[in-house]
């Protein structure tokens, strides 16, 4: 039997979805990595009630672990240290030290920011020092301590106290996985393998079918805990096991990988980004620029955010307005004129445009209709031409009619440009 | 007394933090707007056992309405329809005319796939098409119906069963408020009202001593349930309260605006994205372009977020490598040369090449060191150069140094870029 936890994220500002939780999913996952399986993640508001009953609820399921993320802030509704402490049945006490270490970090904070108030940080410094008789302290790496608190009487979870921005829960969270007390509670914890295969160019039915084979005579499935999901236009199969059961999960991808030879592309968690990446800088090395209109600069925003891009990436243009696409990326007024700005032979200019403007080996050029208006008849909303040319001479292009709203159109549409490149890099000469 | 709802999202890609959950956050949004409070968003796994675990918890905390999103899907592992059924005592059986709809469905998606198979099309439709006897059929937007399914005995919450995809679930969840079912489980919802205020450049301690302030003697806050959170980088102070309070907010608001009158850009839920397109779009109507290094397309995909950006937005220039700089962008070889990459000059140098190159009256030029590398002692990482001229010649400049990781430097940028395109758009000639 395995070790389980429940996640409890406090926030009326994540509650109301103003704010999107970024912690409950990123403890899922470390919380995995140790060997804990999750039970549910909970979030509530900054409503003490609501927080009590929640910790009352996951404790009542029998899990040996709570973490919990916000509410450590020094504002007056920030009270989960406070919650945590009852539940717990612990004290809340003034720890001098630990008020000593927060005032020299606000003492440093206060330096950045002129006219600040003295008073309103000293009645924080008091409050966020204020924390369980008995807890361990995870040193703050803002200005919040974390906690690691199990029950005054020996029975039930113990409970990890962490802040909510993500910068500052992370570090804490590996803290914390150090500490003598979350080691007790965590003791009977066995770790569990998952492996994810993605694919791409793929109905969710075809996958299902599949697994239905398997069921019927392939390889055995029964310890195997398979989950399949959509996701920016990818078809993700994740697999958790018992590493036990290892063999079974390999005849299985094997299986998988047989029936989809052409639409399985990633079977180590490696994403078309950097597959992609990886490819460009293979010798010999090549660069690549872009040329955007619908999405808007979002492919090289996406190119973007892998550090070390600067290798391979040239730049891009966003050619937003017929005008750019004639003037940054040499688009022929004629084309636009016989064809419109939407089409085969312009998504080519775009490419081709990118990849001369900017000295690249690889061009990628993206036009569309991201919506909500600007459709008609013969090209709806959501119609895109995608073109990637490469230097010697090889070339792909391809047009997708994107369901969904603006956003969906062009999030989809980065997910299509990068396979497209992919498609370009992995083509023989 | 107000209606009460919780919200159940299943799926082990949720749990386990390889797909961020839209539908709660946006669920909870609906449910406030018809006078819904909700107690908790609870997420769980593929186990019917845990679903059922969290909905009798949701049951017990005496809440009027369950909304759960997810488990709908053709395959296996998808056991929403099946664990409410059971949960609220009802029947499970084949709905012939809804299987006859849904056939009609997959027929028209099977034109646009080829090899598909009919086999798993057919299994898929059978599953979809079994609900619990008496439930409301939502009809669907994908294959996948929704429900909206009451307690057998009458005694307990009614819940609605939604699809996951977020193209789905919303337009469906209109539908479900339309439903008697859903009308009698809500009939005791009275509306709360929600307003925001939006201030950037200023820490949540100040925010905090304000708030002290108020409660000692200054407008009364004792009906209004006051949240405070820092996101991308700009500070928002969101208020709910009975109608009947309406004075007190109006009070409290007027109180934040005189203290901090230089930081409180946004009352109207309008964000900062919105006023820069509301100020370009004053006549005389202004047109903007962008010149970005370590943002690399970013800031021109958050303006091209907005539908209609294409009526001010003449484009942008993605220059990541120097080369860009200098050939796309005009960026003099020996300002680069001079004062690096990173500098005001440089910055200065974008802001009138996108403006000079794209045609535009507003030039951005954004350069700075992302990371994780490149930082040296005197220009460390998260070290960004922003500026923006207008065609009058009035010009803003602006550097900070972003603390956090790369994702964060480039999301925190692209809200100062707003900003200083916001200021510049408001300073007088």
């Amino acid at each position: 039997m395995s070790a389980r936890a429940g996640i409890l994220v406090t926030g009326t500002e994540v509650l109301t979805g103003r704010v999107t939780d970024r912690n409950g999913p990123w403890l899922a996952e470390r919380l995995r990595e140790i060997g804990v399986d999750i039970e549910a993640i909970v979030v509530v508001g900054d409503r003490p009630q609501d927080m009590a009953a929640a910790l009352g609820w996951l404790a009542a399921e029998g899990v040996d672990l709570i973490v919990t993320s916000g509410g450590l802030g020094p504002t007056a509704d920030d009270l989960t240290a406070e919650v945590v402490g009852g539940f717990q049945g612990r004290e809340m006490v003034l720890d001098e030290a630990l008020r000593g270490r927060i005032a020299a970090i606000l003492e440093r904070l206060a330096r950045r920011w002129k006219d600040l108030d003295l008073n309103a940080l000293e009645d924080g410094n008091r409050k966020q020092a204020t924390i369980p008789a008995g807890a361990t302290i995870l040193e703050p790496i803002g200005t919040a301590p974390g906690l690691v608190v199990p029950p005054a009487s020996g029975e039930g979870p113990t409970i990890v106290v962490l802040p909510g921005p993500p910068s500052e829960l992370q570090p804490m969270w590996h803290a914390s996985v150090a500490t003598e007390a979350l080691r007790a509670a965590t003791r009977s914890a066995s770790p569990i393998e998952q492996r994810m295969l993605r694919l791409f160019g793929i109905p969710e039915s075809e996958l299902a079918e599949s697994l239905r084979r398997a069921e019927e005579g392939g390889p055995s499935l029964e310890r195997l805990e398979i989950t399949t999901c959509m996701r920016r236009a990818e078809l993700e199969v994740v697999t958790r096991f018992d590493p036990a059961a290892t063999e079974d999960y390999q005849a299985f991808a094997t299986f998988l990988g047989e029936r989809h030879a052409d639409t399985l592309f990633s079977d180590d968690e490696s994403s078309v980004d950097e597959q992609v990446a990886a490819l460009l800088l293979r010798a010999p090395r090549q660069t690549l620029a872009v040329a955007e209109s619908c999405t808007g600069g979002l492919v090289a925003g996406r190119i973007t955010d892998l550090a070390g891009s600067s290798a391979y990436f040239r730049g891009g243009l966003v050619v937003y307005s017929n005008d750019a696409k004639v003037t940054q990326a040499g688009v022929p007024v004629e084309l636009l004129e016989e064809f419109g700005a939407v089409s085969r032979e312009v998504a080519m200019a775009l490419a081709d445009g990118a990849a001369a403007r900017l000295g690249a080996d690889v061009g990628l050029g993206i036009t569309g209709i991201a919506g909500p208006g600007g459709g008609t008849e013969e090209k709806p909303t959501g119609t895109v031409w995608l073109s990637a040319c490469r230097s010697d001479g090889v070339r792909l292009e391809q047009t997708i009619t994107m369901p969904g709203d603006r956003a969906n159109v062009r999030d989809r549409t980065t997910t299509f440009a990068l396979h497209l490149l992919r498609r370009l890099l992995l083509a023989p000469s």
